[in-house]
């Protein structure tokens, strides 16, 4: 299938339009025409090089949502006109102990992200949501609940399963302290699914400046980690703390806000951490973790809270042709939304 | 009560003898004569005010084994000639969650450590066990279970407990695999009481130095953490790793030796560690967390563990005259065993 989306030709990641083709169906796949794709941070990572050498031209984009135009005869969970998502991967090894454990993002062999990696039956690199169309295996398509704002749902596959994710390993519900550092796109979405958890949410940030908007989204407040004081007056005040910060900082200021046996998980910084201090880890068995995305079953369960608890993403609507502009912002700093590009904007002969 | 010890009386961590007072018997207070006092890295680290100023002279020593010699009337637990322990802690409030939770180590209004503090009631300096007497309340008193040596029992108090926590809060049992790096007195307790757990226990060293000495303790060999080829070949391998390397270090290269989900857990390092990579944590949702000691009630059931199973500390008896010899030993460098002094042999008039 002829399909044309956004692509970085090298790692100056100014993308252009791109003429590619999607494989013929599979017996378990299902084609999508791509309605709304996501733009993550990751993206501009990626096509800019910074986490290693790309194959370009290169489609980002894992944050998808559109609609079935087509499955293979081996499919039984899609049909034709079904609003349907997908997220970071495509594919996994479907047989280790990960994979049947539902982290398929844990596979053993590695799984397939959306894109920039080789396909596991025909090695054709993978591509991703930044695109008209795109063909998944039926296992790594999600379903897009009624009650979901079909603009608004896409980061939910990146954004919201991240957060989500970590919400769910460390057990978060009715009166847990839950602390978020940051308030872009993963920080706001840690926000909205904690409180509809039940948590009691602060947020962390250098001031007080986001105050009005971390408390509009159920947040109880800003404690601002330049402010000595307040940071003393909070130790050992939370759960677990999200730390969403997508650069190299501290986390030292942050382990002592944490209860004893509370963690702070690392879902932001992909890269070095600064020198930490083990004396409020030791004093308190605190512990720092990782997390990355979710497995399918969990990335359907966050759309369907989302949808349950009508929780959406802060989204600006772009045209696909505004992506450019929009990694200039981005690239500028954190931001306390998600660019989503509107894809049936753009032209077939862009 | 009059007694004797050896005290530091300045930072310069020279030990010289001290006469003292130990205080008159409380109604819940037990007198005991002290026969071993194993020496700890971090008698050291106090006396040689690394941690912060202390009170001289100070008597260090928080791994004490002994007699009961007199109770006081509200004492039920223990009665004159019962062999017994005192370990790192000599009070805390026992009233706070952490108390009743037998966590005493994390007491909300901090515990009392065995020296350099004050006391709860009258606000004098606690004095350890480098000293022919204490007198501890009966809380804090631990039973040294028939079946244990009591001159090699004394260490269990803390490098024991210190590594047993671990091993019990991750859950370690039969097919565990646990690494542990170094192997001086924490690391040796590690391998032993996880071997006895049923644990398949890896050292981690730099080099294959103590490969016989790792194995003629029950581990199956040791992991040079320089050998690159044996490191990658051990990524994912491991459910818990006990880091009690005591020095700053990089923990980055141990914790892709854990599996998915896996920790690792530092007993070693009281301060700074180096900067650190997120990415194998991410990927695997691994986590690094800090235990301090253990609670009274688990110090009780390490010592029992160790009496069912035959673990004792590798230990070397020396006379107290000799503490300042063994400083310089330790000083050097990790030593694969804790020295222990034999107090019997300190004269009244030292």
């Amino acid at each position: 299938m002829k399909t044309v989306g956004y692509a970085a030709y090298s790692s100056d990641a100014h993308m252009k339009p791109f003429h590619f083709e999607r494989r013929a169906l599979r017996a378990n796949d299902v084609a999508i025409e791509i309605l709304y794709s996501g733009v993550c941070h990751s993206d501009l990572h990626t096509v800019n090089g910074d986490w290693g050498p790309q194959p370009y031209p290169l489609v980002p984009g894992h944050e998808i949502v559109g609609r079935v135009t087509d499955v293979g005869p081996e499919v039984t969970h899609y049909q034709v006109g079904d609003k349907v998502g997908v997220g970071c991967m495509v594919d996994s090894c479907q047989e280790c102990d990960q994979c049947h454990d539902h982290e398929e993002q844990y596979c053993r062999h590695g799984m397939t992200p959306t894109y920039g990696a080789p396909d596991r039956i025909d090695g054709e690199i993978t591509q991703g949501g930044y695109s008209k169309h795109i063909v998944v295996r039926e296992e790594f398509v999600l379903r897009i609940p009624e009650g979901l704002d079909m603009s608004r749902a896409a980061p939910i596959l990146c954004a919201g399963i991240t957060t989500f994710s970590p919400l769910r390993t460390w057990d978060i519900g009715k009166g847990s302290r839950v602390g978020v550092i940051g308030l872009g796109g993963l920080g706001h979405m840690a926000v909205k699914l904690a409180v509809a958890m039940g948590a009691e949410v602060t947020v962390l940030s250098r001031s007080k400046k986001k105050e009005e908007e971390a408390r509009s989204i159920g947040a109880t407040g800003v404690l601002a980690s330049t402010d000595e004081e307040a940071m003393t007056n909070a130790a050992s005040s939370m759960d677990l703390i999200i730390d969403t910060v997508p650069v190299e900082h501290d986390v030292t200021p942050y382990t002592s806000l944490l209860d004893i046996n509370g963690t702070l998980v690392i879902v932001g910084q992909v890269g070095p951490m600064k020198e930490f201090m083990t004396v409020p880890m030791i004093m308190g068995r605190r512990r720092i973790a990782g997390s990355l995305i979710g497995g399918i079953k969990q990335t359907q369960e966050v759309l369907d809270f989302c949808a349950e608890h009508d929780i959406h993403p802060i989204c600006e609507i772009i045209r696909p042709d505004e992506i450019n502009s929009a990694y200039d912002v981005m690239s500028k700093g954190d931001i306390a939304h998600r660019y989503v590009m509107d894809m049936t904007q753009m032209s077939d002969d862009a």
